[in-house]
């Protein structure tokens, strides 16, 4: 008997090992498939063409976003998905108005103009612009030290670079992003008269970069104008400093915060077969900022995510459960869509298992990074050998996506696409993020990854581990 | 006795495993500092901007080419390195002449002007251009196929394009260059009066991309002339000769082949303080094409070798063994370089255990891949480990590079750094390989990553076992 049971359990290991080596062979001829309509019949380089050419940046409330909203649902519609819904989400409406323009007075009567842009978000300037001297820090900490004696009437600069030896460039940019932020808040509490901050860029040029900052519960009447000056006029300025420290700065900014206008997020979605109630998302987001077309930040994430879908509709694949692909609208001042899409989400009692984000870049990808248990994680590295062949080898902890966090709930496993990063920053909310820095293969590359990752979700699900931890929330 | 034997057995596996840890560590900590030198005060990329920008192409025997081999020689000179001297090697001298012009006759009397480069080493059209009948093949197989009859008085088009499906896009390319290399050689075995190629690239434009040709043993008198157009244009005569199958194609190349010249190997050593007999070397080739600039082929190759010895200088190392940067002479139409050094260095019993080569682009480095035995391939990988923070995940047998290879003997070991694959094709051998479509972070991680390698290298040896395959050479 225990020699019957002995052979027994033998056997039901070679039938293990031996289904274990069919199914792992499947899902290596299924990741080629993959891959091969990626990079053979891929449509995400066209679809990205018409949002960065044909319609352009996409800021919140702008009417080139409300183009992208009707644009990607109408190229949606035509894959034969299941659904194709548009989520309503109220968004802030913030407009740059006329030109920026901005000088160092190097002279009495000689100027140096600075190539400048108003930080999303920032007031305007008076009508006749900010003239005062500068004060250079390098940072939060150094400003408080200076106090309302040095920092009263001046114009804040901010001027701490990105460190250029980290080698993921997301964790220098996240050095150094709380000038950009808090910058003008924190320095309004010193009475100074204005904010510029070094552009969050690794590359040195003349492209100022904005992004989104915050007046946190500074009274309007209290907000200063704050704008982002290039890397090399922010060396610039602080070599004349060094030389002269009481020279004047003059920017003039025309921004103006509006109501809230009714936008969308974009979704659409593959019904499973076998388990319908467990969502995997994948997403980007459908708004961008306004000096380049937004083709790195977040058209290309915005394009995969729909490839995804497309892929294996064109594939034939039927997945098991439900592939929805959300397209956010306003991550970049607001995160309205991503929170929107989390709060529907709960209200309805969906059951998302998993999500993946891209949003760092077109470029070639290198793996994922992950928001799990250890035993979920345990379960993804399981297959990572699969993604050698395509040069995938990062599947580490960490962030997922900005849209996403939200949906982030007991069980659920979320994921960010992690590309090359090392350009990323280069064009990253400047005018040079435009769709000829996108090349056709890396995004193709990025969708066949996010497409394999999706589908190997769908085939053994997300293990369920942490009921306990569900009931916490 | 045996109590104490096992005592003393197992305190010295503890000694071992402390003292692996130990220098695992200062590994790691050396590793670090190179990548910091490289990121924070590196010299690549302004050695790189002198040689695309004030120099420019470098074909061999060309002016350029010379002052190549001046700057470079003057800059390593100013490193302090133990010796830097020239080594003459004769180079062949092709120079493509005036403006090259094709069209496609589409009707009697309209023509489409076609984007032509001729291909290295192809002789001249007749004066007045070569004009006939277009036949489109799609490789050197069906070309035999079809036989004289349908090819004696013709063009041959060789239309076999790269393989988009390949992840490693120097496989897509491998797949192809035999219609470059030997298109002309086998086409006029069977009456052709001209070759042309489409461009061997993986992205869409219109900018045709050089590179060498063979006539074999074809007698002068029997040479056929080559040239390449881009791939837009090569999809447009392929889609009108579907339409019109006897349309005619013109083209007019200039080139000319000259008598060999005088040039030269630019070599520079940090003679080694313990094994300065034992040669290490790390190259790439000076010489490019001379469509671009050669910023990616092979400049970047150039200033990462270079910055190799800058950077153990800078930090003070003395490597045990002997560093040998070697700037190689005419890779692109000839290698006479690279076996020069070789002949030089077997002429001279010198003893080289490691070669490594940069010749595939100046992006983001993901490996290396070797040419090593397989015991001496397992110290190799077990050094991988060090290179994860720097995300390098990329060991693997294979290719070296081309200037290296001639120099292969017993127990040597040869390596070639790897990079980023993707987008090394749209620029290879075209107008586009210019100096703005290389990225400062990118060559300075690859030449940081070339650095370590050779730093382990230096401290560890390459395991010596060959020597019986050594004596069959």
């Amino acid at each position: 008997m225990k020699r019957l049971l002995s052979l027994l359990f033998i056997s039901s290991m070679f039938l293990t090992a031996n289904s274990q080596e069919a199914s792992s062979k499947e899902d290596s001829l299924q990741l080629r498939k993959i891959y091969d309509y990626a990079l053979l019949e891929g449509k995400s380089y066209d679809w990205l063409d018409h949002l960065s050419n044909n319609i352009g940046g996409r800021l919140s409330g702008s009417l080139n976003a409300q183009k992208a909203v009707d644009y990607t649902k109408a190229e949606l519609e035509k894959l034969g998905l299941d659904k194709v819904w548009l989520q309503p989400v109220m968004v802030p409406k913030w407009t740059r108005g006329g030109r920026e323009y901005s000088y160092l007075e190097t002279a009495p009567g000689e100027t140096r103009n600075l190539n400048i842009t108003a930080l999303g978000g920032s007031v305007s300037t008076p009508e006749g612009g900010t003239k005062a001297q500068v004060i250079e820090v390098q940072g939060l900490e150094e400003l408080a030290e200076l106090g309302r004696e040095k920092i009263a009437g001046k114009i804040v600069f901010y001027n701490r670079p990105m460190r250029p030896e980290l080698i993921h460039t997301f964790e220098a940019y996240g050095g150094c992003v709380d000038q950009r932020y808090s910058g003008a808040e924190e320095a309004a509490k010193y009475g100074a008269v204005g904010v510029i901050v070094r552009s969050l860029s690794l590359k040195q040029d003349d492209y100022p970069h904005t992004g989104s900052m915050s007046y946190g519960d500074t009274p309007v009447s209290k907000r200063i104008p704050a704008a982002a000056i290039s890397t090399n006029d922010a060396d610039y300025v602080s070599g004349m400093l060094k030389i002269s420290p009481d020279l004047k700065l003059y920017f003039k900014l025309n921004s103006e915060q509006h109501e809230d206008v009714l936008s969308y997020n974009v979704i659409g979605e593959i019904t499973g077969s076998e388990y319908p109630d467990e969502i995997m998302v994948v997403g980007g987001h459908l708004d961008s900022w306004d000096l380049g077309d937004g083709s790195h930040d977040d058209g290309a994430g915005v394009v995969q995510s729909m490839e995804v879908l497309r892929l294996f509709k064109e594939m034939g694949y039927q997945p098991k459960r439900t592939i929805r692909v959300v397209l956010f609208m306003n991550e970049e001042n607001g995160l309205r869509g991503g929170n929107e899409y989390a709060k529907v989400a709960h209200e309805k009692g969906e059951n998302h298992i998993f999500a993946l984000e891209s949003d760092s870049g077109g470029f070639t990808p290198r793996g994922f990074s992950f928001d799990a248990d250890e035993a979920q994680f345990a379960q993804i590295r399981s297959w990572q050998s699969l993604f050698k062949p395509y040069l995938i080898h990062y599947f580490e902890l960490g962030g997922s996506g900005a849209d996403i966090g939200p949906l982030k709930e007991g069980d659920m496993v979320l994921a960010g696409l992690r590309p090359d990063s090392q350009r990323y920053f280069d064009h990253h909310h400047a005018a040079t993020d435009t769709f000829e820095h996108v090349n056709k293969r890396e995004l193709e590359l990025g969708a066949a990854t996010m497409t394999s990752l999706i589908y190997l979700v769908d085939k053994y699900g997300i293990k369920q581990i942490n009921t306990q931890s569900q009931q916490k929330f």
